[in-house]
């Protein structure tokens, strides 16, 4: 189940690439001794540079403190193969289990912040919270990625997309129409 | 190329399911003679009820203008088979061509808001800007969906979901694992 591949510093300002498809993503968090692993399908990029992401983190969950207190997270990308491991992580709370242990994921330290790297995700996103201004109301987290890090291949891995009521759907398959686009639209 | 399938309305708490997992959509927006279409891949969930949609809408947008005067728009879902029209849309300003004309596209009148429907998609969600406290610093918009509208089938349409750069994931494969889920995660 687990999927280890080499991973390489990645520019922040590209991280569209991964998380504008709008995958289910795990986030990582800690704080003091404590530690926790969430399920987030609510977020959106927001900017290139700063790099920055929104997301939403419901009151409920064991992460929204440890979030709120640390102002870190590490958003994590995993693909299809870690289903079972996705569906477990958010079918848990940390309140109870060490969702690394449960789940047997391994947390690398980050460079950036404190909350761990979960190694076998095809790509991490090192975190740190810049504006809190809609929490009290939405529970809603803006971000700036300090620094990801990304598995050498696949380029466009498959990915999880939660539709709610336990189905996800599956993105793989790649399109391009770079051809149709106006140059200042891409990338290079 | 054009999909017209009989839609029905959909309850506007169940939206996440075609919004959660994070496909490319049009926004259509209206004001006093004008009205355009643009793409839009930065957008979030925010919450069921009242249906909450967090979204980025860049100020370069010929859009921009209509949605905050009118402080309404909808939000069209396409699918795959119109990638052309979506590729299209996004490579144009509606302060040069009127999107519908250009791209075959037919406006239908929407029932709680001025901003025309997209026939051709399939779902359209009626939105109202329920606040603008991010949109001078990030030109984030946050929309409460008031009516949603919902092509009869498929479930699950194969939808867009844009990396950047031109190219495009296709999500339409489905894994169910409702049998993994605590029951108060589940819809029904």
């Amino acid at each position: 189940m687990a999927r280890r591949s080499e991973k390489l510093d990645f520019p922040v300002s590209q991280v569209r690439r991964y998380l504008e498809p709008g995958p289910i993503v795990m986030v990582s968090s800690a704080l003091d001794d404590r530690r926790n692993i969430m399920t987030m399908g609510w977020h959106t990029m927001m900017e290139f540079t700063p790099s920055l992401i929104g997301c939403v983190i419901a009151g409920a969950n064991y992460s929204f403190d440890l979030v709120c207190k640390s102002r870190e997270c590490v958003i994590n990308l995993p693909t299809t193969t870690l289903i079972d491991t996705v569906v477990g992580v958010g079918n848990t709370t940390g309140a109870e289990v060490d969702k690394f242990e449960r789940f047997g994921l391994t947390a690398q330290s980050a460079t950036r912040v404190k909350a761990p790297l979960i190694v076998e995700c095809h790509a991490n996103f090192e975190c740190r919270l810049v504006d809190d201004a809609l929490v009290d109301k939405y529970n809603f987290f803006v971000f700036e990625v300090v620094k990801a890090h990304v598995a050498k291949s696949p380029r466009h891995p498959e990915t999880l997309h939660y539709t709610g009521d336990g189905v996800f759907m599956v993105a793989g398959k790649i399109i391009s129409r770079r051809r149709l686009f106006r140059p200042e639209l891409l990338d290079t």
